[in-house]
């Protein structure tokens, strides 16, 4: 009934477990990774069928067969249920990517393939993602992409990325190099973007962005290394810190 | 009370004023836009005090001094009034393009006065803007940018971007050429999807993203003569092709 305190530990076995998100993982044990994945697939059951408004933390522990206490040692808002699904769709991103990557070295191949894999790991919760995108997209929200509370998911999309580019056979020029995988982790937002206001069948729409646009990026990491190009990476890494940087 | 007939005529001397949006706006008469443009002026007050959800047409009626089956003969609907807002920044943007583009022919001169007279223009609507576009955001919603009741401003928007490159003493490579004014059109859809988010004082950082961009799309379109360029601006035109096509 009443809010679990911040010392609670219903996971003796585990006392990192309340330390949250994709970063943390490895600090994990096996049950309590369980425990957080039956909360966040209860959660994203519910969000599905009954809205995120209509969800609470209440419903999602009953559903998940946890006390609410241990639901909020977890999860300490409803909001943070949703880091759990960004964190969920690039675990699921970067285990399909296992293959793709051990399959080509061909950079093209490699995006396209990641691509793919977050859409098809996102493909359930379309309906989903695009009533409760609109909620992130307000200004300040927590749940934006670009939040301090989303990093977890962030830096494993762009640590993702950085495998990507490391395995594959693309010179890419000295100035891009840095910036280049948070810079395909930008260019994934914005194919998220659209597949989410994408009402096509099978959202191929989508699919049909990512085969048009994968050979531009493609083509454009390639001439990063020629001279004319350069003063272009310079910019795009100037442009990276400006948008990283805190607004003041 | 009851709602407007489709052959109501408040206005006997202007029988084009309910044609609506920025492409009609040549056949209106001075009478009638300057009701319209009450309208539309009473419209976003509301929205900006009341919020869209909360404003009524029978209040913006009253508050603009016209009659409610008056106010349904220029706008049928609430979010034809959104269209209105549309209208109202481009038309804004415009006007001050006039004096910006007399000023300079150099293409990254012209391209930044666009972008901060767009800026200057929805200053005022900040707050209400970032309120209603997660509204705007979802899918299929007739108020998006790319729908097709939104095509008068997105036409008159992308006709500006048009005479700002045919007046700039810039050349374009012939393949980017045709579909230049819709890219830039593009780039200043993602500079207002960043303002929407930005919460900086005066919305500063947007500015600060118009300064490192402006000088990176100046260098692209610079380069789009360049033969290691041109298969980058022929997959850009099939890339526009694409998304202008209608869902399947």
């Amino acid at each position: 009934m009443s809010s679990p305190t911040a010392g609670a530990a219903p996971d003796q076995d585990d006392p990192d477990a309340n330390s949250g998100g994709a970063a943390a993982q490895s600090q994990r044990t096996p049950k309590s990774e369980r425990t957080r994945e039956q909360i966040v697939a209860a959660a994203l059951q519910l969000f599905r069928e009954q809205g995120y408004q209509g969800t609470t933390m209440r419903a999602v522990a009953a559903s998940a067969g946890v006390s609410v206490g241990n639901a909020y040692y977890y999860f300490s808002s409803k909001e943070e249920l949703i880091q759990g699904f960004y964190d969920q769709m690039v675990t699921d991103q970067a285990a399909a990517c296992v293959q793709v990557f051990a399959g080509s070295r061909d950079f093209a191949e490699r995006l396209r393939g990641a691509l793919l894999a977050w859409l098809t790991a996102a493909e359930p919760y379309h309906e989903f993602a695009g009533r409760f995108f609109a909620t992130a997209a307000q200004p300040d929200n927590p749940l934006s992409p670009f939040s301090r509370a989303s990093s977890p998911a962030r830096d494993a999309s762009i640590a993702l990325y950085r495998e990507l580019i490391d395995g594959a056979s693309v010179q890419v020029g000295a100035e891009l190099s840095v910036t280049l995988p948070e810079l395909l982790w930008l260019y994934q937002l914005g194919i998220v973007l659209y597949w989410v206001h994408d009402s096509s069948p099978g959202t191929k729409r989508t699919r049909l962005l990512v085969d048009h646009t994968v050979p531009m990026i493609t083509r454009l990491v390639r001439l990063s290394r020629l001279p004319v190009i350069r003063p272009l990476s310079r910019q795009t890494a100037e442009l990276v810190t400006m948008l990283r940087s805190h607004p003041s």
